[in-house]
C-alpha cells in the first residue's frame, strides 16, 4: 500500500501545506491565513482545517497517511513538539504538535524550518544523491539545516544548527544575535546590500550610481556591474571570500557530502558557485586527501519546507 | 556474563593498550614501541601481540572479548578502517583494522584518536551524565571530538569534526592547516606561548621576564602572573575572549549539553573555566531561552583515548 504524508509549512502569515508521497510528489497543496494573532488555538485548528482540506481533495482516506510534519519558524524542542520562543509568531512554550494532532487526529512532529528545508532539499531536491548535507539559506539572515545520515541533525533539545552564528570575523560586523562577526553579518543577503551600498558612498563614481540611489539596492546590484565596475567588483569578490570562509569552517566541522545554497543571492548561478567551489576546494582541512565537498543550489524553492516536513515521517 | 573490550591508543612512538569492562575498569594495561617506521604490518604485529599479553594478563577468554578498537592518529576512514594519511605513522592507506584483525582474530574497529578521546570523556569520564558532547583538547593544536546521542559523530567518511579549523579572524594569524585566522591559530597552546613572548618583546618592563627569558615561556607563564602583571592579564583575557568566541560557535552550530576541555591549559581549572563560561553564557545564541552548555574540564587524561577506542564497541 502507498502512504502518504502531510507537510505543513507554518509561516508568519500564511500556512502552506500539501500531501505528499514517498517520493516527494505533491499530490494537493493549499495554504490558508496563519491568524496567529488570534492564539495559538486557532492556528492549531487552521493547520487541521486545512489539512481535512488537502486530504479530501487527492481523495485518499486518513488512514493511509502515516502522519503530519510541521515546520515552524523560532525556537523549537521537537521532542516535546513545542515552539519554545518564536517573535514571528508570538508564541513561548507553545505546544503545537500536540494541539494539532487533537484536531487532525493524525500524529504530528514539529521542527525548525530552516531544518525541515535541508531535509526537503536532501530528500527530495538537489542534494538526492546524498545522505550528509549542509543547506545554508542566504536570506535576510543565514539559515540553516544539517542532515547527517539522512537524518536531521538538531542538536540538545533542537538548538543547534545556528549556522548562521558562528564568529568569522572577531570584533567585527554587528549580528542581529548580539555577537559581533558571525557568519550572518557578512554571508546574508543584508550585509551584502549593506556592503554594495558602502561601496557606493565611497565611490560617487561607481556606476552602480544607474540603478537610481541607494535606496535601490538589492543583492543583485553588485553582481551586475561586477564586469563594469572596480567597486562593485571588490564587494562580490569580498563576499564570495566571506560565504567562502564560512562555508569551508562548516565542510571542517560537519565534512557533508555537499552544502546546499538556498536564497535569492543563488539567482546568480555559475557566478557565485564557481568562485565559492574554488575557493573551498583550496581551503578546506587536508585538501585533496580528504573526501570534497560539492556546492549546490538548492531546487525546490518555497516547496522545501512542506516537503521537508513531510518528510520528518519517512 | 561480563563483556571485556580492547582499547589501544596507537601513537606515533608508542602503543597502549587495555582490556575494559563495559563501566570502563582497566582491567590490565601496558605498552610497547610502535615501531611504525618498520612498517604498517609490524604495526599491526605489535597490536595484536600488545592485546594477547593484555587478555593473557586478566585471565579471562579471548571469547568474552566483543572486539577491540583502535584510535590512531590522522586522517582516518573508520568505514574502511583505513589510516588514509598519517604524517607521525608515515602511512597512506593502510588498512591497519584488517591487518590487525587477521592477527588477533577478533573484529576491530578504528576511530580518530581526537574523536576516540570524547567518546571516552563521554562515557566514562566527566560527561558520563550526558549524550551531546564536544571534546576540544588545547594542546599543541586544537583536537575535537563531538558525540551525538550518545555515539561518535565523524563526518562523511570520518573527515568531520575539524574544529580546530574554522576561522574565526578572518585574515588573521597563520595556521598549521594553510588557512589564516583558524580557531587553532588562537585558542592552542602553541597560540597562547606566541602571544606571551609577543607581549614580553612589546613589554620590557613586564614582571614575565622573572622566568628567565623567552625560552622558558610556557603556556602557564600568562597565567602565573595575571594578577600582577598587565602585559599578562591582557594575555589572558585576549586568549579566553578568542577560545570563548571559537567554543560559542561550536555551541551554537551543535548545540550539546557539555564542551569539555582538555590539554595542559585545562590545569588552570576555574581561572580559566569561570571567566570562560560566564562567556559562554552571555553569547551563546538566545541566551537564556535556550538549553545552557556547560563547560567542564577532562579528567581521564592520557586513558581517555583507550577507554573510548574500547568504547567504539559499546
Amino acid at each position: 500500500m502507498e502512504k502518504y504524508y502531510i507537510g505543513i509549512d507554518l509561516g508568519g502569515t500564511f500556512i502552506k501545506g500539501g500531501v505528499v508521497d514517498s517520493l516527494g510528489n505533491i499530490l494537493s497543496c493549499d495554504k490558508t491565513p496563519t491568524e496567529s494573532e488570534k492564539g495559538g488555538d486557532r492556528v492549531a485548528t487552521n493547520i487541521a482545517t486545512l489539512a481535512e482540506k488537502l486530504i479530501e481533495k487527492t481523495g485518499i482516506s486518513k488512514t493511509e497517511i502515516v502522519g503530519l510534519g510541521i515546520g515552524s519558524p523560532g525556537m523549537i524542542d521537537s521532542k516535546k513538539g513545542e515552539v519554545v520562543f518564536s517573535g514571528n509568531l508570538h508564541w513561548t512554550h507553545f505546544p503545537i504538535a500536540e494541539e494539532t494532532a487533537k484536531r487532525i487526529g493524525l500524529p504530528v512532529k514539529l521542527a525548525n524550518d530552516a531544518n525541515v528545508a535541508a531535509l526537503g532539499e536532501t530528500k527530495f531536491g538537489c542534494g538526492k544523491s546524498y545522505d550528509n548535507t549542509i543547506l545554508v539559506t542566504l536570506g535576510t539572515g543565514v539559515g540553516g539545516g544539517v542532515v547527517i545520515d539522512g537524518r536531521l541533525f538538531e542538536g540538545y533539545r533542537s538548538a543547534g544548527a545556528e549556522l548562521g552564528h558562528a564568529v568569522i570575523m572577531a570584533g567585527g560586523e554587528s549580528c542581529t544575535c548580539g555577537r559581533k562577526g558571525c557568519f550572518e553579518a557578512y554571508a546574508s543577503a543584508t550585509a551584502l546590500i549593506r556592503d554594495t551600498k558602502r561601496a557606493m558612498v565611497a565611490d560617487k563614481g561607481s556606476k552602480m550610481w544607474e540603478i537610481g540611489g541607494l535606496d535601490k539596492v538589492t543583492g543583485k546590484t553588485p553582481f551586475d556591474y561586477y564586469e563594469v565596475d572596480e567597486s562593485a567588483k571588490t564587494v562580490v569578490d569580498n563576499y564570495i571570500a566571506m560565504l567562502g570562509t564560512g562555508l569551508t569552517n562548516l565542510a571542517n566541522e560537519f565534512r557533508p557530502e555537499a552544502i546546499i545554497l538556498g536564497g535569492g543571492v543563488c539567482a546568480q548561478g555559475d557566478t557565485l558557485i564557481k568562485p565559492l567551489q574554488a575557493f573551498l576546494d583550496k581551503e578546506i582541512f587536508a585538501g585533496e586527501k580528504g573526501p570534497q565537498v560539492k556546492l549546490l543550489v538548492a531546487t525546490l524553492g518555497n516547496n522545501a519546507g512542506l516537503l521537508g516536513a513531510a518528510a520528518l515521517w519517512m
